[in-house]
């Protein structure tokens, strides 16, 4: 937060206060469809994705959060109306989570955090303008190997399986794309 | 913006002040790729579109702004780099601009207004979650009927051939499904 915004000395301890730490397991579930999502996330460390499942039945994750970012279905969070995603962890982590009632309190508390909300929001909306374009511009491959020069060492860590659905397509083509780019 | 804060008495001619009117025309451009996007825009009256020109030369538009959104390629407006993206005017439009820089003041003085930017923000990241659900669960034929449930008036209001450049098909494909729903 010290980053993007000058915090008061005594601000650690009451931002602290708002926050819970939840440490959790590979695959353990902050947010199942059809529960609202109460909380905000954000990653200390280890790996969160959002996620709906689909008429077939088959889970189709749309976003992932790696460390020091923030991650929620913010639908659901502004509203506190039920979810139509979900929230996994795809590494064992550990998440500094901040319900929306606390998140509403302590923003009265400490004005200057909207600032630092703000600017959370805006580069997150900034980076789905880019989303979108990359959607419409480029073929599957060239998604592919966008995303791996941007974040190289993410498509190292995340299993196949997923990045190949956040891509939007099947882990076999994912698999035949990586060996062509070998070869 | 008093539907989101409460703004103190005095606020109204201080943002005034930050703000230049826009009168334009039809195909005006307050973008073009390559430019730095020097402002955030408000839709007073009218309608902006952002896009971008792929390497065969065609536009393709990525999301429209009517009456009370705002508009910006906020990677380029956040950084003040050069844009990829263009935004023109759909139709005769009435646009409230701030640019990078009064909004910066603005925000000093004011900084209640970090409370909307945090809101519009949020509310606009929720809107983009949604639309890669849209994209990854629906086909095209399904992505524009739900387009036409959520913005009935705003399908007959603008060029079908824009639209469909949104909704990631060609005119004559979206023609095609226009023509099986009313038969």
């Amino acid at each position: 937060m010290q980053k993007f915004v000058n915090l008061p000395e005594d601000a650690c301890p009451i931002i602290a206060d708002h926050f819970s730490l939840l440490v959790i397991k590979k695959k353990e579930n902050l947010l199942i469809n059809g529960q609202v999502c109460r909380a905000n996330y954000f990653v200390e460390q280890g790996c969160l994705r959002l996620y709906f499942t689909n008429d077939q039945g088959v889970e189709q994750t749309t976003q992932f959060a790696i460390e020091n970012w923030w991650l929620s279905d913010y639908s659901s969070y502004a509203t506190q109306q039920p979810s139509t995603f979900g929230i996994q962890a795809v590494e064992n982590s550990r998440i500094m989570a901040i319900s929306w009632q606390a998140q509403e309190t302590l923003l009265k508390q400490l004005p200057i955090l909207e600032k630092y909300f703000r600017l959370v929001y805006q580069k997150a909306y900034a980076a789905y303008q880019w989303r979108i374009k990359y959607i419409y511009d480029y073929s599957k491959e060239e998604m592919y190997h966008q995303f791996l020069k941007n974040y190289p060492e993410f498509v190292q860590r995340v299993p196949q399986y997923l990045l190949a659905s956040f891509l939007g397509f099947t882990p076999e083509y994912l698999s035949e794309i990586r060996k062509k780019s070998i070869s």
